[in-house]
C-alpha cells in the first residue's frame, strides 16, 4: 500500500503518473477485499470500478464537479480517495460510515442515492441548477446496465434528450444487475459489446466521436441484409435517437482509453452516455466466479472466501422450500421477482419450474402489473421482493391490483429493520403504504415454521394478500406454529394478566424472550401473535377490553399507520379504559447498524419491551 | 344513425360491408359529440380512435380475444360496440357507466385501467397466462404516445422483448398525452411520422412487413451521411433492439390499411408493436384545434363549444397565479408538470418563464427525483401534480426527496373527491401515503385565497411542504385568508362550546356551512381549520382537552392514516376523556359520481356534519 497509503485527498492523485495508477489499482483493490473481508458490504461492484474511478479522477475535479452513484453501494473507491478511507474500519456500522453516498458525510458526495434507477434524474436536475445559475461544472451520472431496466431512468433519458443539457452519463456494464441481468434492453447491450468497434476502441477511440465516415465505412457491406447494417448502426442508436451522444463500448478496466474519452466527453457541449464495459467482482477470483454472492457481502475469509459466520436458515430459504412444495401441487402458480433471484430465495423454484418463474429486471412497477394482468387471467402470481423496494410500486399495488380486487399475493422480504444498509433500505414502512389500501390483507409469521401455512391460505384467498418476513432466521425455536390460518383471527400464545402484548412477526419472539424475563419478576402479561395486520381481530380486542388489559403494541414497522395505530384507532371509538402503549419506529428515518443495535437504539429490544411491561402493569 | 341504430353487440358488425364502416365512423362520431356535449366526459382522444376501434373489431373477435386499453378514456367506441350504447346517457354518473373499463361493467373488458401507462404489463400478464394454460386468442394493448414516456411502459416492453410473449401493441401516436407531448423518445416518434415509408404505407403496406429488401432499397442512398441512413432503419430500431416487432406508421384513419396490417399482425407469433397516427378530436373541428381543451371537458354547447357553466375561478388558477407572483420575486424558483401544464395551471408560468418551467412527460418518478436534484443545489423547485398520479413517486418521495430533507414543494391538485373519473383517480390517499414519511410537511388552504399564502411559506421552508387543493373553487366566500402562516399551527375559526370540529381544506368551508344549520338550532360549535396536516398542533389539541370538547374531525381522504387517525393517535396517549368522531372514507375504493353527491354517500357533506355534531352534543 506505498502509494494509497500516502493518499487521502482528490488533489494528492494530482502526482501520480500513469504506471502510477496501476500500482494503485491493485492496492485498491487489497485495500477493498481484505476491509469488506472484516467488515462485510458491497464487494464485487466496487472491484469492477476501479480503474473506472481512477480515470474519474484523472479527468475531473470533484472540488467543482458533481457525481451521482446510481444505487451507489460502488462508491467504495470513490469514498476511498475523497478523504474517507480510515473510515472503512467502521464501514456500514451503527455511526460508521455509510456504504452509500451521503451528503452529510462529505462534501465531495453530491446526492443520496441506495434504491437503483434514480441517478440520471438526479443528475440532470442538478446540471439543470447549474445552467440556470450559471455556474460551471461537470455532472456525472454513474449507472449499471441493470439499473437502466428500471423505468425511471428511461423517463430521465426522455428527458435529457429532449432539452440537451449538458451532462455525461457513463453506463457501467457488467451484464448484471445482482443477479445475471434480463430483458430487451441487455440483450440490446449485449449486441453493442460484440460490436466489432469494440476492439477499435480498445486501443485507441478515433472512430467512435468522429462519425462522419460512418456512411463510407457502411458503403463497403451494403450487400449484407439488414441486420448486419442494424450491427453497425446499433451503438448510436438507442440513445442517439432520443438525442443523446453514444460513445463507447470502452474497456473499463483501461485507464488510458477511458482517460481519453472522458477528456473528450467534458469538451462536448450536450449530454454524452459513455458505454463502459466492467467486469464485475475483478481481481478477486472467488468475486469474478460468483458475482451475486460477492455483491452484498457478511464478514468472510479471505483464502477460502467462506462467510465467517455460517448462515443459518432464514425466511428466504423457508419463503422459497414452501413456494417449490407450493408450486407441486398447483400449476397456476407462478413467480416473480424484480432482479433478485436469489435474495428472494426464488432459485429453487426458477429451477424447477422454469416456465413458471419470471425475472423481469429491476422493475417492480411492471411486476406488480404484469402479476395483475396474470391473475386477471386465471393465474396465481407471487411476486417476491424487498420491503424498501416495494415502495415504487405503491400506485400500481392500488390501482392495478386492489381495485380489481385481484389476487396476486406479495411476498415481502427484509421487511422491518434490515441494518447495515441503512436509511434507504430499511423495511420498516410496508405495513403503513399498505395498510391504508382497501381490499388487502397483512399477515406475517411469527416464526420461520409459518411461512408455508400461511403462504397456502394467500394462494387460495382469491385476493390481494401480503405476506411480510424479516431478514434472518428464528431467535427462538420454541413456537408452535399455527396449523390453520382463520382469516382475521390472531392466537393467544401465553394467557397472562393485566398487562396484554400484541406483537407481530418477528417481534412475537421478541414479546416470548420478554415475556420469560418478566416471569422471573413475577409479572406474567398475555401475549398475542398478531398473524394478520389486516383485517385485525376485533372479536378478540373486544374480550380483551372487556377483561380489562393494558396493551402494549409492537412492530418491527413505523408507528404511523402500522399494526399498533389501527389498534388504536378501533378502541378510541369504544369504551376502552385501559393504557395502551406502542414500540415501533417513530416519525424519523432509522439509520445503519447491525439489527441488535438497532433495536435498542429504537426500544424494540426484550429488555426495553420487558420495562415497558412493568410501566403498563401499574 | 341508420347504421348504429341496428349495432350493439360485435358480431352485428359482421354483416356490414367496407363502406359501411366509412358511414359507420361518420355516424358514431356523431353519437361521441352529441353525448358528450349532455354529460361530458373524454371527447377528443375517442374520436381520434373511431377508425382505429373499428378496424380491430374487423379483425378480431372480444368474445375470446382480449384488449386492454391504456389510460382507458379512449374505451367510448369499444364500449358503444359491445352492448353498452345506451349507457352512455348516465356516462361517469352515480351508478352509472363508467368512462373507464371495467371489468365489473362488462365481459368485454379484460383489465381495468386508468393512470397511465399500465396496459403492456397487463397485457403481457394475460398473455402469458393464456400461453401457461395453453389457450389460444388474441392480447392486445393499446397505447399512446404519451404514456409511452411513462417508465414503466418500457420496463414492460424490455420483458415483452426478452421472453418474446405473443402480443400486439397498439402504438396510437397522436403526438399528445393530455397537452402536446414532449421528450427525446417524442421526437423520436416525429422522425418516424416524416419517414418516407409512411406515404407507401397509406396506400399500401407491402414494404412495411417484408425487409428482407431493406439493404437493397438503401444500397442506393448510402452516399448520404449517417443521419440519413438512420432515418431509414430508424423504423424498427429503437423497438425491435429490444425484440419487439415493429410494423408502421399507418395512416389510423384508413380503415383499410389498418386491416391489412392487424390481420398480418394476428398471423405473427411473437410480439408486434404497429405504430398508427391519428388526430386527436378528429371529425369535430374545434376539437381537432383544441385537443387540450376537449381532453376531458364538462358539458358543452354543440355549436359553440362553450362549456355550458362558466369556469369560476378554482384552485388550478389560484396556485397557477400564485407561483407566478412568487416567481417573479425570487428565480430560484422553477415549476415541474407531469405532461398538464393546463390542468395544473403551470400554463401561465411556463410562458412567463419559459426557462424555469419543465415538462417531463408522463413520468412522475422521475419528476420528483428531478426536483430532488434541483433542491440538492440550490433551486426551489414546484412540483405540479393531481394528488392521484403522484402516488406513482410514493418511492421517490420518501427516498429522494425525504431522506435527504430536500425543499422539493410538491403542488398537490385534484386532492380529496373528484367525481366522475371514479375509482382510479379519487386524489383521497395523498394525506396518508404522505403523512407516514418523516421531514415532510403538509398543509391545506381553506379557500382559494389561501393558496400562495402558503405556498409562499413553503418556498421559505427549506424542507419538503406538500399543498394540497382540491378541484373547483370556493363554495363559500366569506371566509378570512390567514395573513401569517406559523409552522404547525392551527386556525380557530368559530368560537363554540361543547363540540370542537377539526377541519382541513375544504371541508373547512364544509363545517362552516353546518355550523350556520347548526346555529339556527341553538347549538354552536368550536370550528378549527387545520391549516397543517403534518405536524398537528398539539397545543391547540391540550387546550381542546382540557376545555372538555367533544371532537369531530373532517378530512376530504380516506380516514386510514389521515388527519383524523393523527388526532387519535396523540389523544389517546393523555387522558383525554371526551369523545371523538371522524368523517372521512372508510376502507373502500370511492366510486364514480358528481362530487357533491359523493360526499352525501360518505357522510361528507354539510347536513351530516351537522347531524353528527348534535351526536356529539350529547
Amino acid at each position: 500500500m506505498k502509494l494509497l497509503n500516502k493518499l487521502n485527498f482528490p488533489e494528492d492523485l494530482k502526482k501520480l503518473n500513469d504506471d502510477d495508477y496501476n500500482i494503485l489499482s491493485d492496492e485498491i483493490r487489497g485495500f477493498l477485499i481484505d476491509s469488506v473481508s472484516k467488515t462485510g458490504g458491497h464487494l464485487a461492484s466496487n472491484l469492477g470500478v476501479v480503474e473506472l474511478t481512477l480515470s474519474l479522477f484523472k479527468v475531473f475535479n470533484f472540488d467543482n464537479d458533481k457525481i451521482v452513484w446510481d444505487v451507489g453501494h460502488q462508491s467504495y473507491v470513490y469514498k476511498i480517495l475523497t478523504g474517507r478511507k480510515d473510515k472503512f474500519e467502521k464501514l456500514r456500522q451503527y455511526n460508521g460510515m455509510s456504504g452509500f453516498p451521503k451528503r452529510n458525510e462529505s462534501k465531495y458526495d453530491s446526492f443520496d442515492t441506495g434504491h437503483s434507477s434514480t441517478s440520471i434524474s438526479a443528475a440532470l436536475g442538478i446540471a439543470r441548477a447549474r445552467d440556470l445559475k450559471k455556474e460551471k461544472y461537470n455532472v456525472i451520472s454513474v449507472i449499471g446496465d441493470g439499473a437502466l431496466t428500471g423505468g425511471m431512468s428511461i423517463e430521465a433519458l426522455n428527458d435529457v434528450g429532449f432539452r440537451k443539457t449538458k451532462m455525461i452519463i457513463i453506463l457501467n456494464d457488467n451484464q448484471m444487475s445482482i443477479s445475471k441481468n434480463v430483458g430487451g434492453l441487455s440483450r440490446y447491450l449485449n449486441k453493442l459489446r460484440i460490436d466489432p468497434s469494440y476492439n477499435k476502441l480498445k486501443t485507441g477511440i478515433h472512430a467512435s466521436l468522429d462519425t462522419s465516415n460512418l456512411g463510407k465505412n457502411i458503403a463497403g457491406k451494403i450487400s449484407k441484409v439488414k441486420d448486419s447494417i442494424k450491427q453497425l448502426v446499433v451503438p448510436s442508436m438507442f440513445f442517439e435517437n432520443i438525442g443523446v451522444k453514444y460513445i463507447g463500448p470502452i474497456d473499463g478496466h483501461d485507464i488510458a482509453s477511458m482517460t481519453e474519452v472522458l477528456l473528450k466527453a467534458k469538451e462536448i457541449n450536450e449530454p454524452v452516455i459513455i458505454h463502459v464495459l466492467t467486469q464485475k467482482g475483478r481481481g478477486y477470483t472467488l468475486a469474478e466466479e460468483s458475482p451475486s454472492k460477492y455483491h452484498a457481502i457478511a464478514p468472510f475469509d479471505l483464502e477460502s472466501g467462506e462467510l465467517n459466520v455460517s448462515p443459518k436458515n432464514n425466511y428466504s430459504k423457508a419463503f422459497g422450500k414452501a413456494l417449490v412444495n407450493l408450486g407441486a401441487k398447483d400449476d397456476r402458480i407462478v413467480a416473480i421477482t424484480a432482479a433478485m433471484p436469489e435474495g428472494t430465495g426464488l432459485k429453487c423454484f426458477s429451477e424447477k419450474y422454469k416456465e413458471r418463474f419470471f425475472d423481469v429486471g429491476i422493475a417492480e412497477e411492471h411486476a406488480v402489473t404484469l402479476a395483475a394482468g396474470m391473475a386477471s387471467n386465471g393465474l396465481k402470481p407471487v411476486f417476491a421482493v424487498y420491503s424498501t423496494f416495494l415502495q415504487r410500486a405503491f400506485d400500481q399495488i392500488l390501482h392495478d391490483v386492489c381495485i380489481q380486487n385481484l389476487p396476486v399475493v406479495f411476498a415481502i422480504d427484509r421487511a422491518g429493520i434490515v441494518g447495515e444498509d441503512g436509511e434507504t433500505h430499511q423495511g420498516i414502512n410496508d405495513l403503513s403504504y399498505l395498510s391504508m389500501i382497501p381490499n388487502i390483507h397483512i399477515v406475517a409469521p411469527k416464526c420461520l415454521e409459518e411461512v408455508e401455512v400461511l403462504l397456502e391460505w394467500a394462494l387460495k384467498k382469491n385476493a390481494p394478500v401480503a405476506i411480510r418476513y424479516p431478514k434472518g432466521g428464528n431467535i427462538i425455536n420454541n413456537l408452535s406454529p399455527i396449523k390453520e390460518v382463520e382469516e382475521g383471527k390472531w392466537e393467544i400464545i401465553n394467557n397472562g394478566s393485566k398487562v396484554c402484548i400484541i406483537a407481530t412477526g418477528k417481534m412475537v419472539q421478541h414479546a416470548m424472550i420478554a415475556k420469560d424475563i418478566l416471569y422471573e419478576k413475577g409479572i406474567n402479561p398475555m401475549v398475542i401473535n398478531a398473524t394478520f395486520i389486516k383485517p385485525i381481530d376485533k372479536d378478540l380486542l373486544e374480550n380483551i377490553k372487556k377483561e380489562g388489559y393494558n396493551i402494549l403494541t409492537i412492530e418491527d414497522n413505523i408507528l404511523k399507520g402500522g399494526l399498533g395505530s389501527a389498534i388504536k384507532d378501533y378502541l378510541i371509538g369504544t369504551d376502552y379504559k385501559g393504557k395502551i402503549k406502542s414500540l415501533g419506529y417513530n416519525d424519523e428515518f432509522v439509520s445503519q447498524g447491525s439489527v441488535e443495535i438497532l433495536y435498542k437504539a429504537y426500544g424494540l429490544d426484550c429488555d426495553n419491551i420487558s420495562k415497558v411491561v412493568i410501566q403498563l402493569y401499574d
